[in-house]
């Protein structure tokens, strides 16, 4: 019987020795490689913090003392050491545990937010109220040094400084990267401390011994992080932190669990805020992690757990931006691209290869992203933008106010839009056609298939002076293109049968689910008609008058219902004085739970069966003469 | 004759000498003065860019190069050198010039938007662009030291420091504050610099001698500016700018014309991304400004030139919300305020003053303001956090994900929301009603006048699962509070007479207009029912059957069109089946120019007379046996 099953919170593991806990961190990693390698998961973040987590645990007593993760992905670890290791293989499935903290799970989770570069202002304020409540707790903050580009960090960071009283200890978990290398200045101060040759000769010292440190005794193991502890005290160095009045200890070797506990109790003794800067490598103790040179595994889908190797997939949404964008690079010299630290997932790696020198990683700065990209149109180019619809939220202002207002010929590609599933409620990309109905002169493309995304995409660079936006699902879209039957203006129609008995118009991904419906409500002898609009926003002015020649108007969209794409469709055909009965079928306004994409559209009504049987409902209610609305 | 009306363009300011520049600041200073006085503007931070702003266009070759103001309203001297000066009596009226930078004046001006921080976001953006372009031309940020606290500024440093061959710009205008002294970490860091005691030496001795530079000749004036430069080479901090890998040039008197010069020609000269830091005083030059303690008169109402006291005006909003929020915090201690730089304008000058320890300026920081609230409500408190509705736009993710997400007990102030006219498109607190309506769990309130004011934050701050937002717009309510005649579940009927015939619901500031709007009703024999719904998210479900039983629903809102309190209801009514003629009056959904906000009201319809007309015309329509609606 290994340790980790009889871990059933953070006290068992102070009663473990040296040899112990390395046998432990053993077993852990070999748990998250087991349990990640069959269904997908963040694996290469988690491999990495497995000592730095363990010593968390054991110099903090959560949940007393708070611990707050940073884009809560890399939480694997402190699930299993907080009472959920024996659940550990339910991870990221339907009722199972959640791939992120979760605040129904454990007393031990906080925040269950991945959005990146929050938890330093969590923990000002956990910390803020602490001090006015009068309680002894400490505050811990886990953060990634490319969250650190973040501006919400620094505006954190800012504020830390001056609450001297207040203790928070932000533990700075430098791995060089997050989804991708760290960028900028910032990434050149860290690798400046993390680069002084003192500290690197140290390092390799202490790596030579612990080679055979299986066989070592508690003594050897401490007369070694003494060591190491005075190297660090005269290794401190006079940077960035130390400038904005924080104080500094590190660099401290993060697969080091003696340095780090020893660097987190001193910490923990200050009494302020303090940065523990701990160096960590993505993937430690996994081959194929550590050998993945893109990200480390940052985050794999089903793979083969002794190769690494990912089971082949067809080709997703992403794929067909990839093969066009290049293809404009190469006719349009003015097209540049930008990404906030995610060139592979929204699949701008091969528009980097080809054009390096039009490729921007601002590292996570989505708002740096948006107004550099306004600054890029005033100069004359046409930047193309590619970012995770949830994460396009942080730079909604930048939207509106930096590009819109501007006039700015700026295109947006927003991936993972709609329902994403296994990453829970903060993944899921169901605000983007909501919010960004607002900002004026905006155009919003939704393209249903392949084909479609070229063409949309085509269309969004074409326009120089406003931001369009082209959103792209999670996941494949359907494996043939949908055909155009008949054109609405510059609305696709791609099923007309029948009476005009039902229009149905649905935004991208919910095309192919609404001509699945139209089959079925055929079945039944309804005439249906299905539209595309293909551009959400501005909605195309002749669907208002076929809207009115139909005797019930559906509409359907992978995004929330309040003030969405049906919403606006609703809106317009009241405006114009059209009564058709109107339904509008798209995500409930709510945080959704994890699950696989198809289980929850299935929940929650988005399914070609589950609408189509409303339809029916509702056609039904019209043929026995009932009015489908209540006259006043 | 002046100098400063034979300006026509920075060219002419190549030819003026030391004296002559001498004798135009002054001119440029009575201007500003003069101008803002009777009708008001930003005094305080233009008084202290004079020098500033003559060197940055004697330098530089605008607009071929480019000269980006972050938050723009520092841009009045601008202005007057780029062929505005005989305009300037314009300033913030009808027609005349914006009190920021905008397009259609000028190709002087480039970006439009008031919002913080973005300066060098754009910068980096117009550097790439010509970098790649091979275009030879010089990017200019200007910057207070304020917007250096806004983490967008932290994302833009991170990626300029890069760019080691791209020729930008940086001039941190340092004065110590944005609108309330700078905070934080950063403010330290800049006072390190600032208060180097050679660099006080230096400056007392120019200073001292400068009194009588009136009768220096060009030759002593070269000489003094010669020896400051030595001493500022000498006096290079090894900082904050240096540990990102950015070049910095400072601190430089910013009121010495000939020392800024120099510093900007030697940035010009370097090719690759500088920091200029260039110590100013805000409302320099100016006494009334100068001995103002609150904000160096940032931002003045009208008031007497010579004095520089504010003629006196009534209780605005804001004066209700600061009234009960003292008594609140009188009566609980979990009760915390938070405020971005702008404890006066959002009115808890008088809670910081009673509850020190209980209030915390982040500095221009909103996405910081509201995650660390999320914190502060995790440990235990209720924070109240105040903020212009315009800005809360930057926050929106936040809002989302950190608070709502997890059930936070946060509640938001949001002043100035709805049309606030003056200060131009940026200003429009427009957006926040449609953009927080997808925000689950989110409540929403729009009180009608100062009693609401009193009654909804009290019931707001009551919520301890979820965030809320207190909508106060600009300017004064009525003068008397608007009594209710009847309950409707939780919100208020105002009017009630007659028939049936129309059902007006007003949200916030537009229930007064609506009460106007039923006594003109009410004259032409109409029957009228208005209702403030109070809460406007989440509507009250009573509204429902009420909207039933009248031949015609018309929703007003002081807030976009799109997605708004309007379009909730309408969505709400369509789906309860309800089809009652519904109309919907708000702002329609594009970017305002500057005017008063009486005039605009007027000029969108949403004044008693305009939508009185209207309604007249719909229910005429409706009597006449015309269906409000067409029959499909």
């Amino acid at each position: 019987m290994g340790h980790l099953e009889s871990i059933t919170g953070p006290q068992d593991l102070r009663r473990l020795d040296d040899r112990q806990l390395t046998e432990l961190a053993a077993e852990i990693r070999d748990e998250l490689v087991r349990t990640c390698a069959p269904r997908g998961g963040h694996l290469g973040p988690n491999l990495g913090v497995v000592e730095l987590t363990l010593a968390i645990h054991r110099v903090f007593d959560s949940p007393r003392d708070k611990v707050v993760f940073d884009t809560g992905h890399q939480a694997y670890v402190h699930k299993m050491l907080t009472g959920r290791a024996t659940q550990f293989d339910s991870l990221r499935t339907e009722g199972g545990l959640s791939g992120y903290p979760s605040r129904s799970e454990s007393d031990h989770d906080l925040v269950e937010n991945s959005h990146a570069s929050t938890s330093l202002s969590y923990a000002d304020g956990l910390a803020k109220a602490y001090a006015i409540r009068g309680e002894d707790r400490h505050v811990v903050a886990v953060i990634g040094d490319g969250a650190l580009t973040g501006g919400m960090a620094w505006e954190a960071l800012n504020n830390i400084a001056v609450g001297k009283d207040r203790s928070l200890v932000m533990v700075v978990n430098d791995n060089g990267r997050s989804y991708q290398p760290t960028v900028g200045g910032l990434a050149s101060a860290l690798t400046r401390m993390r680069t002084n040759p003192r500290y690197e000769q140290v390092l390799d010292q202490v790596k030579r011994r612990l080679n055979g440190v299986r066989g070592v005794g508690p003594a050897v193991y401490d007369a070694l992080h003494a060591m190491k502890k005075g190297m660090k005290d005269a290794l401190a160095p006079q940077g960035l932190f130390e400038d904005l009045g924080l104080k500094y200890v590190g660099p401290i070797d993060g697969h080091d669990l003696g340095a780090v506990e020893q660097a987190l109790t001193q910490a923990k003794k200050f009494g302020g805020p303090v940065i523990v800067h701990v160096i960590t490598q993505k993937g430690f103790g996994y081959d194929p992690a550590e050998r993945n040179e893109n990200d480390q595994m940052h985050q794999v889908g089903p793979m083969d757990p002794e190769t690494g190797v990912a089971r082949p997939k067809g080709r997703i949404w992403t794929d067909f931006f990839t093969d066009e964008i290049v293809a404009i690079g190469e006719e349009r010299q003015d097209v540049v691209a930008i990404t906030a630290a995610m060139l592979y997932p929204v699949g701008l790696d091969r528009f980097a290869a080809r054009f390096p020198e039009r490729t921007f990683d601002v590292g996570i700065a989505e708002q740096h992203a948006v107004t550099s990209a306004a600054g890029l149109a005033m100069g004359g180019l046409h930047p193309v933008v590619a970012i995770y619809a949830t994460f396009m939220n942080r730079a909604f202002d930048q939207v509106l106010m930096d590009v819109a207002l501007h006039k700015c010929g700026v295109t947006f590609v927003t991936d993972r839009a709609g329902v994403t599933g296994d990453d829970g409620a903060s993944h899921n990309g169901m605000w983007d056609m909501s919010i960004f109905q607002v900002v004026p002169g905006l155009r919003l493309a939704a393209p249903r298939d392949g084909a479609r995304v070229r063409e949309l995409l085509r269309e969004a660079v074409a326009v120089d002076d406003a931001p369009t936006i082209v959103r792209l699902p999670k996941g494949a879209p359907p494996e043939q293109d949908i055909p155009t039957v008949s054109k609405v203006g510059d609305a696709d129609v791609l099923v007309r049968r029948g009476a005009k008995d039902v229009l149905i118009v649905a935004a991208g991904a919910m095309a192919a689910t609404a001509v699945e419906v139209a089959a079925r409500l055929e079945d039944q002898g309804i005439g249906v008609t299905v539209v595309d609009p293909r551009w959400v926003k501005p909605i195309e002015p002749a669907l208002v008058p076929l809207a009115a020649e139909h005797r019930l108007v559906v509409s359907v969209e992978d995004n929330g219902r309040v003030g969405g794409f049906g919403a606006n469709l609703l809106q317009l055909l009241n405006d114009e004085r059209v009564s058709v009965p109107f339904r509008l079928h798209g995500i409930p306004q709510e945080f959704l739970d994890h699950a696989k994409r198809e289980s929850i559209l299935e929940k929650i009504g988005l399914t070609a069966q589950a609408l189509a049987r409303k339809i029916v409902e509702d056609v039904t209610a019209l043929d026995a003469g009932h009015s489908l609305v209540d006259a006043p």
